[in-house]
């Protein structure tokens, strides 16, 4: 499982504060504590608020990289920002996001292949988020021919069907569990299917166990990577319990603890 | 989800007891609990030990139905206690369990017709429990050839393809998964696909983990049913979460508690 930490996020606010402040020594206790809890990768998002995005954007990278090699997944919606930063990310590094419009999307496969960069596309275009299976499913074929002719690897692409709140859009957490199945099957070796957990659960009673069912339930049908709290134990211990079952890892008693190193 | 409920069986001491002392309280306690927490139906088993085993099986059904219409899933392996028994449970009932063999599947199937109940049928045979996907899910389709030769309903049939433990089977929990969308796609409208779920996890550490991830893994690919263990407050949860995942219910902020009544 590609484990993305979603905690260095400006949306947050001691990461809004930390921004703020310059205050590296937080931004570099989440990254460390999310990577040893069993973050693949970390999420990078300078949130809402930030003045100087551009800027804000280089220093979290540079903090972060200065204690771990981790891939950084640098998350913008701005194109003008995501290509002045991406050549400046050091290591390995993921755009977060490309619509699917095969416009915009062969722009940011350009960009990630100039930089050695890992790509995620989201199922969306001018339209919006679609309403149905087909859609999402047509969207998610069109960010794989767009990344296939611009040479990019289809272990570098994630596709992310865009998870909804379960509250306002109930039919949105089985449309995208069947995008998955079908997007998996779409290219051989398939692109990774990635979800930005949280959202499922977004103004949510009980949002954790729902994040956790959700996520055991989309691996099952072919998920293997999700923007995700690996803080959350019981979260980071179903996602572990899901790859046991799934046999790829052997058992032994203390699986939970072996998966974590 | 049909929930069976898992916890009156000799195999646990204080049923044992009770049946030994004939102690109908503890044994209608047990009933009402599970109801209570969400059980469909409830399993009846005297366990290895009993003496009298059709006896106890009588006493037991006795004990329960007089607090209770919920159907009794009467679990013998025994053909000769099943035959004598099953004419004597009031109200409804699901035989639990008949092999796949074509012979004994058959009678299985014409009692349970004869008295209107529901069967469980195995994944299993003569050769014992398949090693792979496609002999279980031909054993599946053997059984639901031969219910549907005796007009027994698709939606009184539960088809098992029985679950091994993870630490020494762990390629079988996706086998099973396998199996079970396989199966859900023989029938329209198809057989209940049901696992005794807690045996994923005999002997393993974390074990009431590795039952709510794996079921709620496997009903997002069709299980419909299972023996469970009610009063796992977690697991419940889980079910229930799995089951607003998959829209069968709608949203509310006291989903778990609505789902109970």
């Amino acid at each position: 499982m590609y484990v993305i930490g979603e905690r260095i996020n400006g949306m947050f606010e001691n990461v809004k504060e930390a921004i703020r402040e310059k205050n590296e020594q937080i931004i570099q206790d989440l990254a460390k504590r999310q990577i040893a809890a069993g973050a693949t990768a970390l999420d990078v998002n300078v949130g809402p608020a930030a003045r100087d995005a551009e800027g804000a954007m280089l220093w979290l990278v540079e903090s972060i990289r200065s204690v771990t090699d981790a891939p950084l997944v640098i998350d913008t919606a701005k194109w003008d920002i995501m290509s002045a930063v991406i050549p400046q990310v050091p290591g390995e590094k993921v755009l977060n996001s490309s619509k699917a419009d095969p416009d915009i999307a062969a722009q940011y496969v350009a960009l990630a292949q100039e930089n050695g960069a890992g790509l995620i596309g989201l199922t969306i275009d001018a339209d919006g988020v679609p309403g149905n299976v087909d859609k999402r499913v047509e969207l998610g074929a069109q960010l794989i021919t767009v990344a296939m002719e611009g040479g990019l690897e289809m272990d570098k692409l994630f596709i992310d069907p865009i998870i909804l709140p379960v509250n306002v859009a109930p039919k949105n957490p089985g449309h995208c569990i069947e995008a998955i199945v079908q997007l998996k099957g779409f290219a051989d070796p398939p692109p990774h299917l990635l979800l930005g957990l949280s959202n499922v659960s977004q103004r949510c009673s009980n949002r954790e166990l729902i994040n956790r069912s959700y996520l055991v339930m989309a691996m099952s049908n072919g998920l293997d990577a999700a923007i995700m709290d690996p803080l959350d134990t019981e979260l980071m211990d179903a996602a572990i319990t899901a790859e046991l079952l799934m046999e790829k890892m052997i058992y032994c008693d203390s699986y939970l603890q072996a998966a974590r190193h």
